[in-house]
């Protein structure tokens, strides 16, 4: 069926927008959209790109599939088979999941639609599972009666455990908060990504308690540590002003 | 926020296969997944593309998001509003619709697994509203869990009625199924298609009796009419054979 010919039809996106995130790196990005309810994100769309009256009627809406791209890969290759974080080593078939590594490295995210600025091309969410600087290709919107189906199975995932690990705060820790001016909400998403224990399956074995992990969450460094079965923030670093010394 | 160079920032997509559908051209397309129930299709995945063991476990899941490309838009320019046939004649943001049109002209569809077959590199699936031959670019999991948010609101599509046309069969039309050895799934499909009215706003509004449609469903060339508020199917050809004269 396959003809060498159609093999060759090639699409070149450009972005329409990019998404403006608390995570700045891989580590303690949320591995789903909606997992980390108060991850608050900003889509700023190209002008452009996206002419007037683009985002006219959206925000009838709740929610928004995202189309972008797993800008952040490096891989050349990509393998048939992937390990899943939460497989704990067993292999599954990549296209039986969401992994970045795709053939194509394009991302879907579902996100909850706080606010829709059609003045300013920009998009306010709540949800975002993406990486700061994300390229955005493409937004439609969530219509219930087509993407819900009323009978489905969830494969592999419908056996894993749920997560929801406790974080408890140093003394230090609660004291920067303080002096840095940080709000509660801030708080708020440390725990949310915590809960849904960022470490890689290595440092989960390990259980190493000395190991302070390092996640970067807006500017601000978030140093913490696992033991007795949560993790404890020990430190905050403002990176805003480390970067004026 | 924007910055030139991140605009730059391209993504050529490469199809990781295509489709085998029952619908030849965009009239009679449904537009939405999961309408036309009995609309069975076949993705075949290029091998080089999707590496050994990648459809592995995805036979688990009942059903998948396709990313794909709708390649049979000639429009150069994409307009802020469109017109959703639905809408007769209104105009809405092209974000907030699903139109074929837009900056990226990316597809996302929502299809029931039939049958995976990770030996020839092929998945079943039934729901289908893509064009024969439609590259695809990706293939994901639907997981209820992430894709289904608890309380949502469809925006200005949960005011619209929901179309279901009956059909008729003239005398002529059922000895031609007779005849062309025709099954029961292919007047079904036919029926289900036309149920969604796939007439245009200006059709609609003419209501012309003495009308002519003609839709390609698999090989056969559907000739229908609307009068007294129904379809009714008054020949059927066979293209296959019309090719050997």
């Amino acid at each position: 069926m396959l003809e060498t010919s159609q093999m060759k039809s090639h699409l070149t996106l450009r972005p329409i927008g990019f998404i403006s995130s608390p995570f700045k790196q891989k580590f303690g990005t949320p591995r789903q959209s909606g997992l980390v309810a108060s991850a608050s994100a900003t889509i700023y769309l190209d002008k452009v790109r996206t002419p007037a009256g683009s985002l006219e009627g959206l925000e009838e809406f709740s929610h928004i599939w995202v189309v972008f791209g797993f800008h952040q890969n490096n891989n050349e290759t990509v393998s048939g088979k992937v390990h899943p974080p939460r497989l704990k080593g067993q292999k599954m078939g990549l296209f039986a999941t969401r992994s970045p590594h795709r053939p194509n490295p394009l991302g879907l995210s579902l996100l909850q639609i706080h606010k829709v600025d059609s003045r300013q091309n920009q998009i306010e969410v709540w949800g975002a599972d993406l990486i700061d600087g994300t390229p955005i290709y493409d937004i439609k919107p969530y219509i219930q009666k087509y993407d819900h189906p009323h009978d489905s199975r969830d494969g592999w995932t419908q056996h894993l455990p749920s997560t929801s690990l406790s974080t408890a705060w140093s003394d230090q820790a609660n004291s920067q908060c303080t002096q840095l001016q940080l709000s509660q909400n801030f708080k708020k998403l440390v725990e949310e990504v915590l809960a849904l224990d960022p470490r890689n399956l290595e440092d989960r074995r390990l259980e190493n308690k000395e190991k302070v992990f390092k996640m970067k969450l807006h500017n601000i460094d978030v140093h913490f540590q696992y033991y007795n079965d949560q993790f404890v923030v020990v430190g905050l670093i403002d990176k805003r002003e480390s970067k004026v010394d």
